[in-house]
């Protein structure tokens, strides 16, 4: 965890770094997201060092987005599925593929995402839930939230 | 960068993070979003030595992140400021920002973003660019893009 260095960071991007933010763990969480479940084929996948994995994903488990569960008993063999709460980075890695995809793939996209049965794309835009008007940094102001006093006093 | 270890990861996530994965550079960039544009005003405000923040400035200017323009002239004094490609990163701090509200912040969100003069909050959904329906993962298909083949040569 990088917990000890991000402390004093009082905002919820560090504190999501605390616990994904650690080399290899978006690769991992990828690979969650289109079903690799199996230690061994995270690590086909992957090519890293099985402890470095081994660690990564225990991480995950006890940051309660991955779940690991028995998928055979003699031997006992495990999976590792996406939580609710792991379910919930999708907005982030599917932004970060795309911003990836525009500007770090000179050749197109390797991959793209449509929604199955319609052939669309998946939107990146950021709307406003009130008014449904596509966002960006400078239509916003940053207001201190439920959570700014006690994150202050601490 | 993390080029060497990522170089076998044909997707836009790897490639993302190859060049914002490093540790710190995503708080630099989520402070250059809040308008802090002086090395000293980061230093302050993450908290982290001099010569990491330097470098990893430095790798954002690198690659086209951030712009260095200077801002005084005796002395010369720098600043530093989103290009297009680094404002395009703000979907992806959004999405963390609300998934660390969302799971990381007990006491509630430490920060609010509203539209200005709407009140509205940012809407984390993806949609479809086609249809509208708000996306998730089991709503899509993922197949070889564009670039798929030039990597897999590579």
């Amino acid at each position: 965890m990088l917990k000890r260095d991000y402390d004093n960071q009082v905002c919820s991007i560090a504190r999501s770094l605390e616990v994904i933010g650690e080399r290899w763990t978006m690769l991992i969480l990828r690979d969650c997201f289109v079903g690799v479940r199996r230690f061994d084929d995270f690590q086909r996948s992957l090519g890293i060092a099985r402890n470095v994995l081994s660690t990564r994903l225990q991480r995950l488990v006890d940051a309660g987005i991955l779940e690991k569960r028995a998928y055979e008993e003699r031997p006992v063999r495990y999976e590792y599925r996406l939580t609710a709460k792991g379910k919930d980075l999708w907005p982030v890695l599917m932004t970060l593929s795309q911003w990836g995809d525009r500007y770090e793939s000179e050749a197109g996209a390797p991959w793209v995402f449509e929604h199955r049965g319609c052939g669309g794309q998946v939107d990146a835009h950021l709307c406003c839930d009130r008014c449904g008007e596509p966002l960006d940094p400078r239509k916003l102001e940053r207001k201190p939230g439920p959570g700014y006093e006690s994150i202050k006093a601490a």
